[in-house]
């Protein structure tokens, strides 16, 4: 089980005409400039960002106090490394320099001990660490290094790099198990797996044993500050920001159930799959893998969201997963993708790269429109505005995508996770390639001493057919491995135009070793029906329901498409449906219409002994789930539905 | 429509063995002993109430201030209006005693100017209508008012009634529409409903014109105080905390739609009723019959639970009716009792008796156990407590009744309903008698120039037979009015034992024109089957299920019959059912035995493709409502289960 399967840098891989050759090509055009626009306050309509003011403000450029949210630097960070990702898919000379002049103002920010913070800066640098569970510093740290990472990787330039590491040697300084040091960690994780990318970037072990400091030192002593907000003011405590929700109730060796706030549980799954990726200590694997099943077993729902109920963004008990009401938070579904990364390098199951699809194409997906300008932050699977736009226990399920947030995590997360896509499509040791993701790219792998080429061409996944080209200077023994997603139960495989039977399945993977020679080509067919798909019967309110899928998507249903209470409508599963491609908002999308009913039941006091209603025969159109409220604002949407 | 139907007082009414005369002496031997007891401090393991305390230190009698809500002189009040039904019911000398040295409490701590009120009184009484929108000084002087009322009627003794006149005679003086005094009204009503009891009992109409007073300028000036706590500190207001949860976002003659906190809004609309049985003005029926069918067609739950939503304790939107996270308070039914029954005074359409009669046997009882010495704040219609318990969304709903709340509104205030249920039988004009609930109970009534005695004898609500006994000094013509529940399909109607066709039915009443003799014998027989209740599909969540009623009683699943996982229950709807009579902790019960199946849908990673589910027959027992909860702690309940 232990052992490394080899990652790629997104550079390395090419984007072919495709899906997600389309999502990086609109965040290129259109995604990094409204970000870049909106982070410098030019965005009309909005909250405003003050994310890049406030480094200007911190570099004594500018006059004035920071805004936004304490943690408003990782906005600046995202956005760069999502940036650096879109200049690894197409070069912008434009662009490059932005993000230099950004990167000046972030070293001019710069304390001469190495301290980067505009918040704390302005609240005076001595002020720092004061407030550990709420403050934000070291996840802003964090997400300034992993910028730091992508943007060398994306254009060679060491700046910001440097400048992340004399703040790192800082932090290494200050925290840590020898006296004199703070003993302590950050109330948010994410620190850790970028001290982790880190120590691999410059081949620094410190930081990975500063990383590994913060991950064993969790939840084994409390951080003694309290909350706080950014204007200062402390908040008192509650049930839901005790130590739970900071994933700090106990030491990561003794978690076996995923909690707390769902954001910070993921980025803490994941420097725990990195930390077992670098030490191979049994019991870690063991907590990681408990911690899983209770994620998939009892706590996420079927489009990938994660996070049960809004007040403190967080899990709650098993199968409570309410469709109307649960948070959903598109960083969460990012999170997981990271943490279902990292979980597949360690172990190649289907179910960590299955996890990634079910994301890629739902719950983090759907967290930004069609045009890249609008976002949810709340991903609800069921919604009726007149509803939820009154109950105050459903103020954090917005209608529409807003341009923007207060609190503005999403948006950025959402681009950098678009522009790294590429990265989570193969991985490889020296002897076998792992095909995770069906999507258009070329991209070389070494493999049995030669660097072979992979072709991959698809229209996945509006259609299940991948043809793969292997171009290779000499024959070679090697295994190759093609994810058999979950949702797949009938398949065909050609190997030069030919059946290809001599596979085997390996924890989901259709498997083939073969010596393959020059310019063999393997086709992968799998096939798309319709499916519905039903709940586990100990979740509550899904009984009588399904779902709908066709390969990875999972769809719904839409007010503009159905007409209003679609409550009222009925799925015949055993009737027929019809597979429609078009477009929607200009970007391709299947939708499928369905045999239904429309069961309405109009009684004057609302209760009435029960009859036989009268079913009216309609027929139901279905689209995709992340391309719902692309063609209306404030529309009823619901996945699950009533059948017969 | 406007004309004037006589109603009685409880003491008019001896009731007779039976449903009520039970709870009528429960709430004679326990409620009143346990609330007198918890009032006083002496109940171990609740929240304490410092009600009896206050006034103890307001009288200078003891050192130390108020503890509790602002508003818990109102608990006082309350206890001794149930408690004075109590003495009606069954005289008490130790109780009287213990009323007469309450009451010269708070005599003692009436200042020479009339103002009664501990919280204000520790302030400083020059602090007095400083906050009227949240400081209840009216609201308690209403209650006190009742109370004072209803003591004098029980024992006639006018001390607390001459206490409370003086009162009424500064607030007279000091609210107004006259220059110099303050234009403005109390935050929540129920002054008003206690000014027009009090003209009626003082025969005084200076209460009157203060209760129109404070009815007509609600709305029309916005109260200038912002939000205090009991500890002085002003919270921010919210969206929640507008004028229209004080429903003073409008006059009342321009309100259509049953709005804000739903206690607030029944003694309002309550207080509209009286105003309009005293002038009759047109406007305000018409407000009342639209506000009454807003409510009845779709803002309230099949329980009579009204108030959708926890934050604001209020309604929300139309068909927006939870099972799960309702508020439902039991004040707020007890609430609609009294204003339905305002209603019915004025019109006798049984549209009004039978949300009563719901109330008594569900809503509100609900909020009593069947020992008398616990209490639902909140009813919910579902509840499955290790999500309940967990959930921030869920914290109001509690999985078992109470000893007693840190706002302890609703315990004294079913003990109140409770005492007086004999004045919602009857009522009556010269030549007309109506007969709204079925309760044994024996009573004398004016008709046509002589008193006649009704002896009504029924096991009601178990069995639908009602024997009315007739007792007369001369024969009369006169026109009887039987209630036809709204639930009744089919009755006989007997007099003198052969079967009387010359009815007709008028608003809901089987009516019936005779020459009554003396000695006239009418048996009235309503058939109670088992019935299956749907919903109108414009609620959420409500479609393919059903709720149980027989009779008046809607019926429950608890999971102390039934097993956990209630949700996986299927009711076969045309199946047999079998009706059980029994006991439920010593008091009658009547459970309903069904043909059922449970669908268990065991899924590892929560989600599969749909195939035919097994259905394992079972039987599952419903039991009424109100009396879930009473055998068990925390247990699964539903009201609304899947049917087949």
């Amino acid at each position: 089980m232990y052992h490394t399967i080899n990652d790629m840098n997104p550079k390395e891989i090419t984007l072919l005409e495709g899906f997600w050759r389309n999502r990086n090509q609109l965040l290129a055009d259109v995604i990094i400039p409204y970000q870049w626009d909106t982070l410098n306050n030019r965005t009309e309509g909005v909250p405003l960002s003050h994310a890049v003011e406030n480094f200007r403000i911190a570099a004594k450029e500018l006059q004035g106090i920071p805004g936004g949210t304490i943690f408003q630097d990782s906005d600046v960070a995202k956005w760069i490394e999502a940036a650096s990702y879109s200049l690894m898919f197409q070069p912008n000379h434009a662009l490059e320099t932005s993000i230099d002049e950004l990167v000046r103002l972030i070293e001019k920010s710069q304390h001469s001990n190495g301290y980067v913070n505009t918040f704390f800066t302005a609240k005076g640098i001595e002020q720092r660490w004061s407030d550990l569970e709420m403050g934000h510093e070291l996840y802003c740290a964090g997400h300034l290094i992993e910028a730091s990472i992508a943007y060398y990787q994306a254009t060679g330039k060491r700046v910001l790099m440097d400048v992340m590491i004399r703040y790192a040697n800082l932090i290494a300084e200050e925290f840590g198990p020898e006296e004199g040091k703070l003993h302590a960690y950050d109330g948010h994780p994410e620190i850790e797996i970028a001290l982790y990318r880190l120590a691999d970037a410059s081949d620094d072990n410190r930081y990975r044993n500063l990383a590994d400091y913060f991950m064993n030192i969790r939840g084994t002593v409390r951080n003694k500050n309290g909350s706080i907000n950014a204007d200062g003011a402390r908040k008192p405590k509650s049930r839901w920001f005790e130590s739970d929700y900071f994933l700090a109730d106990k030491p990561i060796r003794s978690m076996t159930e995923v909690n707390g706030h769902a954001v910070r549980a993921m980025y803490l799954y994941a420097g725990m799959a990195d930390q077992y990726r670098r030490t191979g200590e049994p019991e870690l694997w063991e907590k990681l893998t408990a911690l899983w099943n209770n994620l998939v077993q009892k706590r996420v729902y079927i489009t990938g969201g994660i996070g049960s109920q809004s007040h403190g963004e967080r899990f709650t008990v098993d199968y409570d997963l309410p469709p109307d009401r649960g948070y959903t938070e598109t960083c969460a579904s990012i999170g997981l993708v990271f943490w279902a990364w990292r979980m597949s390098c360690i172990d190649v199951d289907s179910r960590y790269a299955d996890m990634i699809e079910k994301e890629m194409y739902n719950g983090a997906l759907s967290g930004i429109s069609l045009d890249g300008k609008a976002y949810f932050y709340v991903n609800p699977l069921e919604i009726t505005p007149r509803i939820a736009t009154f109950r105050q226990d459903m103020e954090h399920v917005l209608p529409h995508r807003a341009g923007w947030f207060d609190c503005a995590c999403c948006p950025t997360n959402i681009a950098r996770l678009i522009g790294s896509i590429g990265k989570y499509i193969y991985s490889f040791t020296d002897t076998h390639i792992f095909i995770h993701q069906y999507i258009s790219s070329e991209t070389e792998v070494p493999l049995g001493g030669q660097n072979i080429t992979i072709l991959q061409e698809t229209n996945y996944p509006w259609n299940g057919e991948i043809r793969l080209g292997l171009q290779m200077q000499r024959e070679t023994q090697a295994t190759l491995s093609l994810r058999k997603p979950a949702w797949c139960d009938a398949w065909t495989l050609l190997i030069n135009g030919t059946d290809w039977n001599a596979w085997y399945l390996e924890k989901g993977y259709i498997t083939i070793d073969r010596k393959w020679v020059p310019s063999d080509t393997v086709v992968f067919r799998l096939e798309m029906p319709v499916k519905c798909i039903q709940a586990d019967s100990r979740i509550q309110g899904y009984g009588g329901k399904a779902a709908l899928m066709r390969g990875p998507l999972v769809y719904c249903l839409e007010e503009i498409d159905n007409g209003p209470q679609l409550q009222e409508l009925l799925i015949d599963s055993k009737g027929n449906n019809k597979v429609e491609e078009g477009l929607i908002q200009s970007f391709p999308s299947t939708t499928i219409l369905l045999d239904g009913y429309r069961e309405t039941v109009r009684v004057d006091n609302l209760y009435e002994p029960m009859k036989q209603n009268e079913r009216k025969q309609v027929q139901v159109k279905a689209i995709p789930y992340f391309q719902w409220g692309n063609r209306a604002k404030d529309q009823e949407m619901r996945v699950w539905f009533r059948i017969v």
